[in-house]
Parts: C-alpha cells; sequence; structure tokens
C-alpha cells in the first residue's frame, strides 16, 4: 500500500456518506486526493476530512476525471446515470445501491465471502443490501464447514437504512406520542410510496416496495443477494424484513439447515469464534447476546442465541446483529476497497 | 346465560386484571357478584366495574368460598399457592400464568382451537401464553384443511407483556434517550434476572429466564403449548421470542409447512377470511398489513402479508398480530368463561 489514490465519495452528505468518510478516516485509506460530491441540492456544503475542509461539489460526469475510485452511495438513479460515466473515465465504482446488484456483469461482493470475485469486475463493484451482508459474513463458515440448504430469516432493521430524513422523524415522532400529541407519519416505511405508517412505539412489516409476488423488495434482495454472493442459485432463501423504532443496528432472526447433520452448538460456537469479520456473543447464563443498542459504531457482525434446533439435527437458529450503516454499508464499500488494492486492482 | 354467576378476578390491579375487568364489563358477561383480588401490597385500592365502586381484598384462601369463577392472573407463584384452594371450594379456575399449562390433568385452552377440551377440566383450565395463542388462532383453519408439518416463528413482542412497571420503564428510559440522558435499565428484559438491558430504540432477544438448552422460557412455552393446544406432540415448532419497544401488541414472522402442497396464497387468504376470530388484513398493493400500532383495544388476531414460499410448494410466509393484554390474555380467559357457560361446564 505503498500508493495513494484519487477517491471520490458521491453521497457525502448523507447518512452512509458521513459513515464513508469516517471510515476512511479511521482506517487511514491511501487517499492522495479526496473529492466529496452530491446532489445539487446539498453541493456547497462544507465537510471535515482528516482536519481539512472540503466543499461538496454537484456530482456530474466530468467530476470522475482523474477518479481512480469512487465511493457511490447516492441513490440508485444517480448510481445509474454516473457510475458508467466515472467508469468510462477510468475509475473503479464501488457502489452502494441496487442498481447494479443483480446485474451477471457486476460482481457483489463481501470480502469475508467471496473477495475473490472482485477480479472479475469491469469497472463496477456492487456493495450488497445492509441486511444481507451481515448474514453472510455469519453464515458463510457455516456454509463452507457443513454445507447450507435453507435459510429463512425474519429482520429487526434499523430507520437509520431509510436516510437521515427518517431518523428525526423517528425521534420528533416518539416525543410527540410520549407528549400525547397527534402524529402524522410522512416519510417511513418508505418515502416514494402512497402511504406512512407510525415508527414510533411499532414494528412495520415493510422495508421498500411491494413486488407483483407479494415480497417487498429489500425481501427479494436479501433472497437474491445471498445466492449471488455465495455462488449458490440452488439455496432455500426466503426473507421477513421489519423495520422497527431502532435508530442504528438490524437484527436477524435466523433460521438454517445444513447439508451435513450433527454439528453440537459448541462446535458451531468454536467455528464462528475464529471467522474474519465475526464476534461471538454467546453465553445464555450470562445473559450475553447480540444488541442493536451495543453493536453501533463496530465493523464487526455480532452473533449469539446459538441454538440447535429440537426437531431437525440439521438445524439452526441464531441472532444476527451489526452496525447497517458500518459493515452494511460504508465498512464493507471501504474494506471493497482495501481489498481492490491488497488485491493489486486499483490502477 | 340466563344464570348469572360469582367472579373473582385474582391480579386484579395488574395490566391484565385491569384488561378482564374491561373486557367482562364489554362482554356483559352474566356477573351476579364480583370480588376484585390481589397480593396484600394492593388490597385497598379502589376499582370501578359497571359504575360502581369495589374496594381490591387480599387473596386468600377464604376468599374464594361461594365463588364459580376465577379469573387468576397474579404470577404463576399465586397461582400455585391459591387455584387448588379455589377449586376446593367449588370453583372453576381460569389460569393465565404458566402454572399449570403443561399439566396433562389441565386442558390448556383457545376457544377458536380446541373449545372441546374444556369438558375434560378437573376446576383448572390454562389460559396460554399470550404469543401462542395468537399464532394458533392463525395457524389452526390451515392445520384444519392442510396438515401443518413444520412451524419456525420469530417475535416481535411489546413490553406490556411484562406489566405495568415494563411500560413505566420504556416510556421514562426512551425519554431520557430523546433528552441524552444516561439511563440505567432495573427491569427488562426479565425482572427477576441478573442482568438488565436498555429497551428503547432496541431489540432484545431475551423473554422469561434462559433453559439449559438456550432457549429461552418464552420460546419453550410457544413451542410446548402449540403443540398440547393443537393435539399434535409430532409438530416441529421453533421459536425466537424478542421483545420490541413497543408498548402493546405482538407481532410475529411466521413460516410454515403443510402436509398438502400447491394450496394458493388466495386460497389461503379465503380461508382466513372466514375464520373465527381472524381479521385479514393483506393487500400489498395497497400497503395493508397488520400493525401493531392498529391492533390495539380489538379482540381478534389480524393476518397479513400472506406469501408462498418461493422455494417449496407446501410453505408460506406470514404476518401475525395481536392485542397481547386480549386475545393474548384477558380476552381470551374471559372466552373461555363463555365457553364455560355455553357448553353448561359452570355449575
Amino acid at each position: 500500500m505503498s500508493n495513494q489514490f484519487h477517491v471520490a465519495v458521491v453521497g457525502a452528505t448523507g447518512a452512509v456518506g458521513q459513515q464513508m468518510l469516517k471510515t476512511l478516516e479511521e482506517r487511514d485509506f491511501p487517499i492522495g486526493s479526496l473529492k466529496l460530491l452530491s446532489s445539487k441540492r446539498s453541493a456547497g456544503k462544507v465537510m471535515t476530512f482528516k482536519g481539512q475542509e472540503y466543499t461538496v461539489e454537484e456530482a456530474i460526469p466530468e467530476s470522475f476525471e482523474g477518479v481512480q475510485i469512487a465511493l457511490f452511495s447516492a441513490g440508485g438513479s444517480v448510481s445509474k446515470a454516473l457510475a458508467p460515466e466515472a467508469v468510462k473515465r477510468g475509475a473503479i465504482v464501488v457502489d452502494n445501491t441496487s442498481a447494479f446488484r443483480m446485474d451477471p456483469e457486476v460482481p457483489l461482493v463481501v470480502p469475508e465471502v467471496n473477495e475473490e470475485d472482485l477480479k472479475e469486475h469491469n469497472g463496477i463493484i456492487a456493495n450488497p443490501n445492509c441486511s444481507t451482508i451481515q448474514m453472510v459474513v455469519a453464515l458463510e463458515p457455516l456454509r463452507q464447514k457443513y454445507g447450507l440448504t435453507k435459510v429463512i430469516v425474519s429482520t429487526y432493521q434499523a430507520v437509520s437504512g431509510a436516510g437521515l430524513e427518517a431518523i428525526e422523524e423517528m425521534k420528533q415522532q416518539t416525543k410527540d406520542i410520549l407528549e400525547g400529541k397527534d402524529v402524522t407519519p410522512e416519510i417511513l416505511p418508505v418515502g416514494g410510496d402512497k402511504k406512512h405508517y407510525q415508527i414510533a412505539f411499532n414494528a412495520i412489516p415493510q422495508i421498500d416496495l411491494f413486488q407483483d409476488n407479494g415480497y417487498t423488495f429489500e425481501e427479494m434482495k436479501m433472497m437474491n443477494e445471498t445466492k449471488k454472493i455465495m455462488h449458490m442459485a440452488e439455496l432455500e432463501v426466503a426473507a421477513t424484513c421489519v423495520r422497527l423504532p431502532v435508530e442504528t443496528g438490524h437484527s436477524e432472526s435466523v433460521y438454517i439447515e445444513t447439508e451435513k447433520a450433527g454439528a453440537t452448538v459448541q462446535e458451531v460456537k468454536e467455528l464462528l469464534e475464529k471467522s474474519p469479520g465475526v464476534t461471538l456473543q454467546d453465553d445464555p447464563s450470562n445473559q450475553v447476546y447480540p444488541l442493536a443498542s451495543e453493536c453501533v459504531g463496530k465493523n464487526d457482525v455480532f452473533v449469539g442465541r446459538i441454538r440447535k434446533d429440537l426437531d431437525r439435527d440439521n438445524g439452526y437458529h441464531m441472532w444476527i446483529v451489526s452496525d447497517n450503516l458500518l459493515k452494511g454499508a460504508a465498512w464493507n464499500s471501504v474494506q471493497i476497497a482495501e481489498s481492490l488494492v491488497k488485491l493489486n486492482l486499483l490502477k
């Protein structure tokens, strides 16, 4: 890592963009020059990186001249419009939106699982959906050792996944309800959808828009992306995605069935304890288990409540928690950038 | 229902006890005389029922002289000590605690599912756990029509299930966190356990105490009670129970496999629509699905988000919501009392 790189962050002022800058700073990513890009609306804002001030510029095709790596997190339409422009100008794009994730030409990468897929990139690398990333990090070691045949996941997702405005809505709404005021939801569950529901003191079984098959797009993302990342088109995956009044930190209740039966809970724990990116928090007798409130600001995926299914010797239940803005977004993107450097793919 | 009955409510001042009184009033249950009983600590309080004031008395064995039906909801130890005393004095006990639920001599009843079991009672009838009741009401019609082989449930449970003090803790903690204050959890997840965690803006994967097998007692209750109510010792059931910052209203993400494959989502919807105690709320294109915030104060079990599993033709996912203090507790208890009257079992 002797080289330094020309980096652009697109969507720098957003919830994930801000975390990307923090993460690049903390990881001391070898940055030669840094460009902060955004929509026209946020252009002109001043942000600080490593003690230096940067003025955010409007992202246009020409912004990417000379950029070697561009981290995109400004929504799917921005990525669709500008990622190809960045690639055309020689940049590698790490895209945090769903725009290119299922494109067969685009690697969808979680470094702990399929870092090697980076070698097949054509300019764009997709960062998976937040809820997918934390799940595959926890399941990949089990897949490798015991084989994986079935996954059923129910999520408990934080509002920061819906952006800074959603966080603000949750806080104000919570305050209003505690004061006995009426509330008028305007953003959650999905900013662009027709109806909005109270998130404070509630659980909303809708994240992203409904598809024709009755699943939400978030659920389909978890199902399709898991298969792609693990290179297992045949894997059975089903998801139910639910939004909670939690600011940051996604939790997941996951049931899996493995190909080989019989591994004990102790063996599964020992395997996960030494797995990359995983922190085991599993000691029921001392009430030790992962909590959303404890994961914030940490890069790892936390796993606990590992139990054997009482009916099937190849069935396991577990509770998987991670900071959705870090491993679920900013940290995984920066980690991909680090892998690109390590594999000598950044020219 | 020309007769009137001598009724006692044990634990009248608690979260469920208060709901029981409301429900008895709303249902116009044929009450000849009413006794409100509680611990020594709450004795002396004055409560109102149908516009008349009642002074709460300490529950002692002699309290049950002349009582025909006693609704217990004052904790397992109270039920263990006093339910047999009430029975000895000729009362039928409907017990809302876990004290007798798995006793083979005690029917465990959800009227929509196994009302006939009431006929086998020996004085005590157990009311199932809140999270179990709402699930079996929704699954019983499917079991009857298609057969049921496997259930995997992840719950999203409200704090009112942990009592009035837990509600107070959640509200105060939420307020403190919004004001940037430090909080010191003292009750949740389990009042009697060693450690306590923040419930505000969090999701805690522990309800009740841990058992040696790594499951919590709440999870074991859901698993064992479901099998007993449905008379299906062979049914595969697995639960993960999670406490949320919701005041009232349990939600459940449920995956089932049926014996007969091939029923369409439309057929399942039509079946549930006409099932007793169920309200179907399922229209994804108009964002109609059950919400905890909408179920409060209603007796029914709300079902929606019904989807076919994309891998298994006998697999279905759904979202089941109900007021945990009503169908999950008070209403089911009163409903059992109504069934006892209807079946002429109250002498």
